[in-house]
């Protein structure tokens, strides 16, 4: 009941028309407290929880619109909701799009932007009987909005994981993972001895490709941009998995491929521009070329010839999408049981994350040069 | 016997590695005749050809290298072979490009170009079981070399049709038509109502785009090149089955697809450049855009959006290639069928083209505007 005072936790920013259909449903909510609850009930402060929360009124530059609140809302619960406290979020490239409303979903405002985050159930609705109080839990769908301390969401969009679980790794599960996990399962079919290239290696989801190649026997050569410490960064990353990493300006010089190093079936693109076109230089007859982001923001360009005699196909990725498309699929669950294998057997490593509180969210806001930041809530 | 007569008929030019196995086969019959029949068997004059070909001795402009020439071959069948005369050759643009050297199939110089022709059969080996003499023929596989009056062929190679076939459509059946067909057949799954677009609508395979599409109940936009006659040319396409035709600056500004006209499933792109740029704005959340052809030999710069939040697949389409990996697909045989039947029903009508003796061939070489060109020998 007075579902009104958490509504903000409640929309999925999917796809806009989820939002108006939502919004009708908790306009209809609000009348009925209205009408029947809001005036008439009075809260024990047992009964209320304070919550800290990011959320911004306007669309802009994450640090000029994002603001720091506090509210209290009630711990009771509908049948099918769960109180959870928030332990940690992550902040994602795509948050902060979003933030900027120039993301191609864009949320109603006010906001409480995240889709990253690992919290303990705190509390459960009558009808809950797939979680308990204290289990650990991720969110199992996009757009819930995490950036708070502690929020009341439903049941049914929440996903149980091991209490084993690295805090970091938790917290970074859903997003990552998942993308380079779905990237190197769904476009070809992979077998051990086979290549795949990527550039932006030493991304999250570049680090997660190498070691999912690792653990899976595939060769994975990866391209980065140049900096004073290459030769660190080449070791952390042949450490996590790569073949062989290369800047721009080596890959674009260096015959790479070769009878012991097939050349590679899939690619992997973050970049475009002239990296992107590099990168499809060297990919096979018949492969696949993928692209997941745009670090650069340039086009990539594309000769006929590619497409004609080279019979590679040019696609891409968008892991919200794929989520919201398999929200019902089984193979959802099983990926993120297999993820959480490979971390606990150590297949997988949490990435470099530097933990940030709440009120300090303007400096988890602008970022940590070569690490994730994830806001916490102590 | 004595194959080496008519060695360069033989030669699939399809890939160079098969080139290396003929020729290494060749050699091998050569030896063999030159030891025991070359020079202890006189042809009569009843059991000898006279062939006027076109041939090329280097790879260059096609109006410098082609020469007509003059040879004489034997009658004279392995079990396996026919003789053919060639009533009508098709001049394709693939087949100018190969002549300069510049396409991905080089083939064995000296060569006999062309990719297509009708032909009659004059004569077959013992084993021929397939063929009777007076059959229509056309090839089954690329690289024949059909710039010629006779020839001496494995029987393997070619494929029967009705006697009833125009000449013109029967000469154009195995290059344009197919490529039509299978980029309409191979990439989305069309229902009636669905929309394809595409660039150079007025090429000889987008004028069997509109026809194809009208047969199977699909609206098909097409974009051309402005020209004097463009109402004309427009009337003539509408005529042929198209939608609605477009020159690019009125596509480039026009909101084209609404509720009644959905926006295409599929693009196909002949073009590049911005040709190919502005057709991408227009393809459906989900679709795909094919390229087999690069008029304009630019590149297509493609933003990263196209492929993370749009979901189009860009791929490309290569017929010679489609050719040779579906080689014993009965798939291939059940398309001829179909196409062979849609002309005998007026669903498809054979494209404009002049006939050129080849004794013209200077002429058919540079082409006629608007028109196939067609080789003949009369």
């Amino acid at each position: 009941d007075c579902a009104i005072l958490s509504w903000s936790h409640h929309k999925s920013r999917d796809f806009e028309f989820l939002y108006a259909f939502y919004i009708s449903q908790v306009t209809k909510t609000y009348k009925k407290c209205t009408a029947t609850r809001l005036f008439d009930y009075r809260y024990t402060t047992e009964m209320e929880q304070e919550v800290r929360y990011l959320c911004h009124q306007e669309f802009g530059a994450p640090k000029e619109v994002v603001q720091l609140q506090k509210k209290t809302i009630s711990k009771q619960l509908l049948e099918s909701e769960i109180l959870l406290k928030i332990l940690a979020s992550s902040i994602n490239p795509a948050d902060l799009i979003t933030i900027t409303g120039k993301y191609p979903i864009k949320p109603m405002l006010p906001c409480i932007p995240g889709n990253e985050c690992v919290a303990r159930v705190e509390g459960i609705g009558s009808g809950v009987k797939t979680l308990a109080v204290g289990d650990l839990v991720v969110p199992f769908r996009s757009g819930l909005g995490t950036w708070c301390s502690h929020g009341v969401f439903n049941a049914a969009d929440w996903f149980r994981i091991p209490s084993t679980v690295d805090t970091v790794a938790a917290a970074t599960l859903t997003v990552n993972p998942p993308t380079a996990y779905r990237m190197l399962k769904d476009f070809v079919t992979l077998k051990p001895g086979d290549t795949v290239l990527q550039n932006a290696a030493n991304s999250a989801v570049g680090q997660i490709v190498s070691q999912l190649c690792r653990k899976w026997g595939i060769n994975c050569v990866g391209v980065v941009r140049h900096r004073p410490d290459i030769d660190t960064l080449k070791a952390t990353l042949r450490g996590l998995g790569a073949t062989e990493i290369y800047t721009e300006e080596e890959f674009a010089k260096t015959e790479v491929f070769s009878d012991t190093l097939p050349a590679p079936k899939l690619a992997l693109n973050c970049v475009g521009g002239e990296s992107a076109e590099t990168l499809l230089r060297d990919v096979a007859h018949g492969g696949t070329f993928v692209t997941y982001g745009c670090i650069s923001t340039r086009n990539t360009s594309i000769p006929a010839s590619v497409f004609i005699y080279r019979d590679i196909k040019c696609c891409g990725f968008w892991r919200t999408n794929w989520t919201r498309e398999n929200h019902g699929n089984p193979e959802r669950v099983h990926m993120l049981k297999d993820i959480l294998a490979m971390y606990e057997a150590g297949d997988l490593t949490a990435p470099e994350a530097e933990l940030i509180p709440i009120e300090d969210y303007q400096k988890a806001l602008g970022g940590v040069h070569g690490k994730k930041c994830i806001i916490t809530y102590e």
